[in-house]
């Protein structure tokens, strides 16, 4: 904390902005008051960013899906870390495979973006199936939620990797950040 | 096998009948001549019927469905066993959620019976999909096809045990045999 | 929280019931209390049912089966989502079989439901030793009870799924709630 | 091989006997036949007793059970290594928990032995049942009987450690040779 | 808590004595006052004896070992039980093979008594030195002690299983009380 | 292989063209000799190309890395897949990081490429150090080269899901085709 | 800590000096104070010096890199207990491969030192790039650092273990103190 | 092996020298004859030494220690590395903790040597001992002798890492090739 507090309060001479994750409401109450004011936090993803906000300039090209409402944590890592760079993406929330319909009703509206983050935690079964219906490009973020057999992850994780559609890529558990880079270099190329 | 041997030897005297399962094509070259002649052997399914086959008086009570056309082994362990017991099953191969038309095209074939067995490797999505498509009984046969974080069936058996659709009940990996027994032990309860 | 609070804010407009899982005595303590007045906690199994509650029509076609008391939590569980939708169940609490005779006086009675789910963590034994000594539905629920080898309850799902008696089904880890679901899922075919 | 060899040969100026555990069919066939002719050899348990029988001289004190027939090369080693030391040992095969009446018939022959040694793969459900029916020893030993989440022996194992009757021990998976040298260790206190 | 309340309060009726083990200081400060008087607690081995002491008649046949200060708790969880039933136990701590010479001092002290009970975390290396150092029986308690790859006693654990001194024989993890039960179960046969 | 034959043999009529993966030599020789003159077959990687090669249009938009020698087999099974669907790879092997040399010499050509694959076992360390040298799209793919602590590519995979460089993506052990794939739906979004 | 106290009490008279490692802050802050005041108690590396300090004789032979800040209490940890015995180390902190350059810039420096001791979590990747640009001795000392597949440092270990650069040896995973016990037994073979 | 044979065929004219390791007997014998011929072949290391042999100037510094004798194959591998570089090794074979007089014998011995090498597997007591018995180095060379619990070399690896004595350091399991690179690291600094 010392050291996040020192490296911001440096901030201002260096006109710099810093996207913080994982920086939990513990952390952030804990924070020297002057430099939390000037931080814009987000309980949901434990982010902040410190420094002005960036401007979206590009249409949505990033279509964020998630299994559960359980799963919104990381998604919302991976909007955060999006829009701190510029880049807008759209949420398409609570959308997991055990209701099917729910995917159906929003395909057309997800294949119109270019790259598709599925965020999905237990079986992780979503990963499949979307990867199934696109031949656009998809990141798999397996989450830790679940109990049991689902091992903190680890059977999202195993899912994703060994899912049946092929060219589906994937992130560690509950990285939001690094599907969000991912993502950035994706994008890059077609510019 | 010597086992084998002298325990089919004597079955006419006991008009038993056997179901041997996990017999594999080497196993079954290197039996007797005279007993061998007497089994109804399937190399897919490594499965032998010793002794008269049993007439299949039901209509179909059971959907079994495979995931791809490598776990019709193991499927095929299930119809041979439940055709042992004189249950009928109507199989439905290789409609693997990575391509969801196969799924929905049969869905309506596949409600019509009463349990349905699922058979799947990897990243077992089709569990999940089929659990929530249903509301009839759900159970999970997770197979050993795949490579990598597959893990031997280990990944499928996990995805199994998380699945997002509540109520789907799970056997141990490549166990179809016992997921035949236990459909019976349900269509026990309704007779 | 916020979530769950504000479903059940709406719930009398559209007299809805809901059923609670995993819901801790800590989580209900910091509920709104207009709304947790409404709710028919149970600390036990963590549950809470909102809404009216449902007859219990049917005659008890469940045995409810835990090897020790450590594993009522889960088991209460079950018996909960059950009479959520009005589905009766008997209890057999603490007859794991390293005292063989607190199961063998209670089998008649155990028998005569049309399924027995078995409640137990550590080894898991009384799967087995169940599964052997009755034809009907057997669905097994492992528990984290237990240390060192039990390992959080991967020792006793690995047991089920291993179990020598043929057609034992089994559920994740600590999931009272999947289990009940899968009954009721066997329990609409006999209708 | 060269090894064992040499050390056999040198064998009758020693008036040494040997025990050779692990001992497989190909190796056996591949010895010196000088050698192999002065070898007990029991293709079972593998193993190859070396020199003189020993007088097996006292009554029997251990009952030695198996789950299932896969069981017995494990439980045969365990016989041939207290025969080799002279100790007796009284076999009794195939009665795994699944069918619980094979156990109960048999319970007052095996409690009339001072040490109970259980080999059991797959659940090692006999461990726990046993460990209830009996005050005296009771030593597991896990087998690598069993596919899936047998896992070769690691569930029976982890099984056996959580039994949930105290007091049993455990000895490695398939370590006959190791059940029986504990045995012995035991058998010395009471002489 | 208030199921241990209960019976303890029912306790003077029936002239009973209970052991209770993995009584945590703060479940034991939260007991009824007037039960807890009753209650001869040992912070370190978190146990409690409810009841009259009995006397501890004979003469000491276990020795204790320890590897080190931290594996004590354990240790002592395995004499408190011991006591409980009255048997004696001497012990013999902090004596691991990473200073040889402690272990040698004290050799000729352990090897007096029939059974020896090893409590050993991280390597659990003491288990076979002592095995190879006493024809006595060897029982090994594994214990939680160490990090990282110690892995909360997996590798004490697994090292005491494939120990290479023969006939060691193990419990679960931390497991003094079943430690304990296995050397009466032992000591039972000498009488 | 009845399978492959069977779906061979029909495809003159229906001008289908198709990749075969992990065909072994083994399998490639069991072929039917009229089938197998067809087949444009790799013995490296295990892939065999049935029916007309395909125009390689494009200028190589992807550089194909290898940590070691050993990883080719999987790094051509890459590059035949792309080639197979016209897209061109640029080979750059055995430029593992414990000789940093090798790779900085050809950094220059391997950052010229929109993608970078990286085929690594072991400790996979190319794969962070080339996601640090590139903002270019970076895919890992761990193989299963190494022994003991490298654990059939379980090390070399989780390496790469736990990378510093953030935005690498990663696909299943030896998965070369599911790399192909992922980089041709990442080719698709800039066109 | 009362064992703790009880031995620092007594210290004056034997003239002892203590190295306390794993001393958290609460430990510290519980600490009699009496004895408190006498250790310079560092927070970082949660390590305490009990007696005087140790004039540092030698010039640095020991270079001490992180991959990142967050692997900084350990590398305290061995530059703490390097110390204490009189050695002398230089520190290179977050020098991750991720910013190769950072590394590089420092080479020179760094292999002027006889040992280079690299702490680092994730993959690990920092040990394979260290151990290929040095002849000299390198020690890895995985560090827990990371989430998901990280898992809790076993990844970095593994990765260490599998390393490409032959002859880099590895302790256990945030053992600093081993780390510098390595180094010292190390140092004393060129006295 | 076509690319070791014509890495080889070209050697004279380099007037280089090869060491060959994992070189199994069947590659061997599968080698062209005049290359073989050329090669100093070990079978029980499974190493080849092309070129002419070193002298081995140095007396020896490195003491080479297995537990057993099927710790060999691994230690020789190391003996022949050292040797391929011109540094001499004294073997102490079949030592392992289990009949502790073995080590205790030959201790003067041991310790004359600056670097102690520990080859062992199972439950590899012999490293913590050893640990404990010399202020000089050890290097851990965890073997995957054992069956069951110690997993192939799984548990000899963990047991090494987490040894009781401080400053020992481990290297992957088998890889004497690794561990003699080791040594000559260290061997580097004293001269």
């Amino acid at each position: 904390m010392a050291q996040i507090e020192s490296i911001l309060a440096q901030a201002p001479t260096h006109r710099d902005r810093f996207l913080l994750t994982r920086l939990s409401t513990e952390k952030f109450a804990a924070l020297n008051k002057t430099i939390a004011h000037r931080i814009d936090y987000d309980p949901v993803s434990q982010t902040g960013i410190f420094g002005a906000a960036k401007q979206i300039v590009a249409a949505s090209s990033v279509a964020l899906l998630t299994a559960g409402t359980s799963d919104i944590p990381v998604s919302r890592e991976v909007l955060r870390t999006l829009n701190y760079y510029g880049i807008a993406a759209t949420e398409f929330n609570d959308i997991g495979v055990a209701g099917l319909w729910r995917l159906t009703e929003k395909l057309e509206a997800i294949r119109s973006h270019a790259i598709t983050i599925v965020v999905a935690g237990m079986d992780a079964a979503l990963v499949s199936v979307m990867g199934g219906l696109t031949r656009g490009v998809v990141i798999a973020v397996p989450t830790s939620v679940g109990y049991g057999a689902a091992r903190g992850g680890e059977t999202a994780l195993s899912s994703a990797l060994s899912s049946c559609a092929p060219g589906v890529v994937v992130v560690n558990i509950d990285n939001g950040f690094g599907a969000a880079c991912a993502a950035m270099r994706i994008l890059n190329i077609g510019r």
